[in-house]
């Protein structure tokens, strides 16, 4: 076993903390949390965790949402048992872990390998001393499964040790059905699911057996006589299922797996679960050459991004922070959609099919929205948990205490077009039809239909969205936010795209599909009319969009006179003045700019992002990601890895907000999108892939993977020798563009190019 | 049982909330604690918790500290078990409480009885339905001693209904040593203290016992038969001790007080409960008439302040949250002594000398953290727990996440002041030589001493006090902080106040006195050139102290453009800004002229207030009182009146900060300060009182008790009619000087004086 608790030795592929501060203990949990898109375990002490916690030892299973007994209820996602709570003492209580004698309590996360390890030292006076090397993970080749080892090693004492393995950890709230040796059911107070745990453990003394006397269910205890150089090695195997449905019984499912998993044994379990990362990271691992820290914080990046996603489960998404805390309740964002699925789409198409199902799964809860408002078509739930339909709070306690309205549940529309817009990036970079003629289709066609009806036509001759809250959530109940407007034309437009598509290359599911969604020529000819006459609030003198209508009348605030504030703006300011200034939370033409770019002709581009670009106050953990991509894209490569440093530090130094919750996936999201899209210039064309690499001074190179239409593709970017190079590593030959120059790409000849040097200030045009 | 949970009619005596906001739950658990200088048991749900809280239901111990096995650790105080967890349910699991079904979770406070009341419905489907009432308190007559009664209507059902009591909510970290039935006892891990409990309970329905099943230790189980219209009553008697020493056991204690409770019954438990509190009214209430607000929130000052003392342990003072919650870890700041010491010295001189005791029974802490900087007398701690040792924590998070040190256990040191203040303002108050001799001259001699080997001589000729932080903690290491220094040469004045009277009036002690201490005439001749040449940083042309030495160069920013903010000023600005400018977090200067009003000559009283008033930001929560003292003091009773609801509003209404952790128990003292030291003008005398009422228009009139060597006097200044009435209700005649004239006062002659209207600005002398 102790070999198993050796980390990877390249330095680039783990995370270290030696030290253990409470201030910062909670952060650490989250950083070293290991998790697999259904299981999720923070980093918390196992052994004889004692005082108060910031932050319970919960663990968290997908999709086992509740609605608490709570006057205005709002979903969450509750907690599961935690299952990973030892305690060893001597008769008179718990051995204690001294901090402050040698290294605290050192975590490793072995990225690589997708474990956590821990160690620690515990003792009672001159009596005993153990060395305690700990290890856990959640299976990524079986994700019903999670191990943890334990290896102790006796430096000194001759007594009696006492080691209890147990579930009592963690602050659940599930109602126990059914409670045995090595197996527990629950189920939730209110949305009918269930979930069952099973759980073997076994002790080894010098490598012979010791069988655990079962104090009560899911509750062993071994007791031994202690000898120094004494080796005791602990495992537990647990398995967990979740059903949705009030009458399945997933009991039977964990304590099959648990009978196969006890069979192969751990070092099996293991195995596969180390083949399952290996071959994730083939697929999606970047390396950056000359800056350590971009290197750390991009592998940090993917190992989180990588964590979170299961392609097995159509049923649920990614949370605002994944499995690693408990922000936002588990509740799914645009996020998902705008910072995490370009990952998924471009390294690993499953993963995002199943995200893009998991909307399609809740379309019904979107049209329900929308028919509530007297909308038509499929209005997603700004927050949305298994159901679909809206989970936003209507109130939080804001920064002066006062307890303030959300609106953004009402009014962050433009969720429905990043839908779409997902939908339409994954459709192009898979050429999966199957799901585009099944679902995605679905998809773009009720979210277009959305913003048809949801656009008015008015005296001026254009189609107003009045009433509507932009990525920017400081301003409220504004009209015309350019990022929706031109984001709901756009969808508007690919839902006549692949309407056309459909009634032409499948007339016979066309034909259903328009029989099922009530749809007639009458309707595309309507939204053609809506899209022509979107307002957008581009003036064609200046090129710049106005944010939305009156946002240039605003009280212009220089953000540069509150460079030491340790808070967002509207905090600073109040949020009534900030509502009547130009202060901007987050990257919103900026966003738009990102997505868009074809939008913004000519110099416009530039000209948006030096307008807006100091008007941004980064009061959300989205936003620097967005303006870093742009920046790239624009050429000014140091401003870009300035915002990839800031976007890093959110989680790596803890920036922004208490990151005790969880990790920010979608700033995680970010960090490739910036580099894959911005440093490397990536963009989706219906011919191929384009590439219009600006590398940072400081990378000497960059390389990392892709899938594209089936193909496997490797990129390495070598400043050094002024260089791109792309090789096909499977699949047909494709078309890649260079800098705007097509190139032939095939199996047996790779493709070598040279790079451009980052264009300067005045030669910003895309 | 029913009749007992009918709460105070009149509404000026109780403080409800009907509603149940998630949000607000944790504010509202600190709002309605009950508590008696001893326990403390913040009014979270009893029966049916459910779902994930903010703040355990853990219930508080005065004293037990234990320090927890991390790095750099602080000692904390910390949970004892709760004892008033109740689960009721079906065969199936819990019933559940269903909110949104009228009133959600109505809480009163019965603030004159001293207890809490709450009411729930619980639902389970068309199967059953009860009706629950339930009430708690923790005894003022006798402080180990907690009660809590439940009271259930059956409205609809006819199932087997269980309910179990057991103590097995919360997160308390203790070693269990011995679990019985009835008894638990339980040690820290470090401290060597040891905590004690035993319950007794019963249930009746419809007036005939039931007995209970004795599921495990401390936790009690009933399974009856329901029928509509049943009644059933839980009764639950928990008595507490806790030991300090390792070798003593409060186990005994905890027995023999529950046998004599469970001989007597809860109804005369409660009885005696009641007469306590009638007791504690009749001597600190407060009437304010014309001002429902205000009314409300002295008299939930007052409940609060009566909750949180305790006359009978020395060895205990009172936490910044007293026993209302977690923040600040139970630790004793100069809250105690400069904000709450003043109500309970002149209302309950008892509480006063046991928590002036508590300072005594720490001076060896203090003289221990004197001599390890290299300097004599007491230094006390800034942070103190049961040891009187330094408890600050080194570290903490601050708002932008950084790791930022804290000075104020090295820097702050006018708490040494802060205690001499408190000893000398009780002597004069109560006349209690007995005391003076036996402690409080060794307090003021041992600071006085500090600060005389503290402030160094330097070539200006005057005696320097460097490095020092002054209430307003925005600015760190600063030399000559008016409100140090002139505190200091007050206490080093007072020290030799002491020793010439000791010398005079108990010669043998003093002889004793000085030999113990080592003190001897050089010393004191030492002291009083020290006294004579600080430096004080008054500007004898302008009459304005300096807050320090530099202030008047930094930045003077204007607060009023900050006026939107919703957080402190360091966080706008940043930290660093902040230092270097001269906004002030809180009262400083201000706090010197509340404390030592006879240290400004005639106008600068007004103009160092007119000065520092608008420079003061605010970012402390004992900062409006201090200034609505003085703005009373000076007679600008309207801005006084302004800042007593804003004070007020820091935990009714939650402004501040977040109440989760507890009451501001010095922003309560606070308000009593401005009440009676402000608007009533009272002035402490060698001779007697002082008064010299300027109430705010809306207040037809304000009445209070005070004690005042051995003395009990009523006072009411009735605006209406522009008298002030001041009775002696017990001991014998005496002086009050109103307005500067004196007056006899005895028991057959009430005193009746005509009162001023609040002066204009422009004569604002006091």
């Amino acid at each position: 076993m102790k070999q198993a608790l050796e980390p990877t030795a390249d330095a680039a592929w783990v995370l270290n903390d030696d030290g253990c501060d409470p201030l910062r203990e909670s952060d650490r949990e989250t950083r070293f949390t290991v998790s697999n898109g259904f299981l999720g375990a923070r980093a918390s002490h196992a052994v004889n965790r004692s005082f108060r916690r910031l932050v319970s030892p919960n663990s968290y299973v997908a999709g086992l949402f509740d609605t608490p007994d709570t006057d205005r209820p709002v979903p969450e996602r509750v907690f599961a048992p935690d299952w990973l709570d030892v305690r060893i003492g001597l008769a008179g209580g718990p051995l204690v872990h001294h901090f402050g004698q040698g290294p605290s309590h050192p975590l490793t996360l072995d990225m690589r390998r997708g474990l956590a390890l821990a160690e620690c030292r515990l003792v009672e006076g001159a009596a005993v001393s153990v060395r305690l090397g700990l290890l856990r993970f959640v299976s990524l080749s079986r994700r019903s499964l999670g191990l943890q080892l334990l290896h102790l090693e006796v430096d000194q004492g001759a007594t009696d040790i006492t080691l209890e393995a147990s579930f009592e950890g963690g602050d659940h709230d599930l109602i126990s059905e059914r409670l045995e040796t090595e197996f527990g059911l629950w189920r939730t107070h209110h949305s009918g699911k269930r979930l069952a745990m099973a759980a073997a453990v076994a002790l080894r003394i010098d490598g012979q057996d010791l069988p655990p006397t079962a104090l009560a269910p899911l509750k062993w205890s071994w007791t031994w006589r202690a000898r120094p150089g004494q080796v005791v090695c602990l495992e537990r195997i647990v398995t967990v299922a979740r059903s949705d449905g009030p009458d399945q019984d997933p009991g039977a499912i964990v304590r099959k797996e648990l009978s196969d998993a006890r069979r192969s044994g751990w070092r099996s379990v293991m195995e596969q679960h180390e083949t399952a990362w290996a071959n994730r990271w083939s697929c999606s691992d970047v390396e950056v050459e000359g800056d350590a820290a971009a290197q750390k914080a991009i592998r940090f990046a993917v190992y989180h991004l990588n964590s979170a996603a299961n392609p097995d489960d159509p049923r649920v998404s990614i949370g605002a922070r994944g499995l690693t805390g408990a922000d936002y309740r588990g509740h799914v964002f645009w996020d998902t959609e705008i910072f995490l699925l370009p990952f998924y789409i471009l390294t690993w198409p499953e993963a995002a099919r199943s995200l893009l199902m998991y909307r399609f799964h809740t379309l019904d809860g979107a049209r329900a929205k929308a028919a509530e408002r007297g909308w038509r078509g499929a209005f997603y739930a700004w927050e949305s948990t298994d159901t679909g339909l809206e989970a936003t709070p209507e109130q939080a306690v804001g920064p002066d205490r006062q307890i303030i309205d959300i609106l953004t549940g009402a009014q962050e529309q433009h969720i429905s077009a990043d839908v779409a817009y997902a939908v339409w990036q994954y459709w192009q970079a898979t050429g999966d039809d199957e799901f585009l003629v099944a679902a995605g289709a679905e998809i773009l066609l009720e979210t277009g239909r959305f913003w048809a009806s949801r656009a008015q036509p008015e005296a001026d001759g254009l189609h107003h969205i009045r009433g509507v809250i932009g990525p920017d959530e400081y301003h409220e109940a504004i009209d015309d936010n350019a990022f929706t407007n031109v984001m709901a034309r756009w969808n508007i437009r690919r839902a006549l795209e692949v309407a056309a598509m459909l009634g032409e290359r499948w007339p016979a599911e066309w034909t259903i599909l328009c029989r099922r969604l009530d749809l007639d020529e009458a309707d595309l000819g309507h939204w053609t009319g809506v899209a022509e006459t979107m307002a957008t609030g581009l003036d064609p003198d200046t090129g710049l969009f106005e944010q939305f209508t009156g946002y240039f009348d605003l009280e212009d605030v220089d953000l540069s006179a509150y460079a030491g504030r340790s808070v967002p703006m509207d905090v600073v300011l109040g949020r009534e003045r900030t509502q009547r200034s130009q202060v901007i939370k987050q990257a919103d033409v900026v966003a738009l700019l990102a997505l868009l770019p074809e939008e913004f002709a000519g110099e416009t581009g530039a000209t948006n992002f030096r307008y807006y670009e100091p008007r941004c106050g980064h009061g959300s953990s989205l936003s620097t990601a967005m303006h870093g991509l742009v920046a790239a894209r624009l050429g000014d490569v140091e401003m870009a890895l300035d915002y990839f440093h800031r976007t890093a530090a959110i989680d790596l130094a803890d920036t922004k907000v208490a990151i005790g919750g969880g990790i920010h996936i979608a700033a995680q999201g970010g960090l490739w999108l910036m580099t894959v899209f911005g440093f490397a210039g990536l963009s989706l064309r219906s011919d191929g892939i384009g590439l219009a690499p600006h590398l940072p001074a400081s990378w000497l190179s960059l390389g990392f993977g892709l899938q594209w239409r089936g193909r496997s593709l490797a990129v390495r970017i070598d400043q050094t020798n002024q260089k791109l190079d792309v090789s096909l590593e499977s699949g047909q030959p494709m078309i890649i563009t260079i800098y705007g120059q097509p190139h032939s790409l095939s199996l047996d000849q790779a493709l070598v190019t040279d790079i451009k040097r980052p264009r300067q200030s005045d030669d910003r045009s895309r």
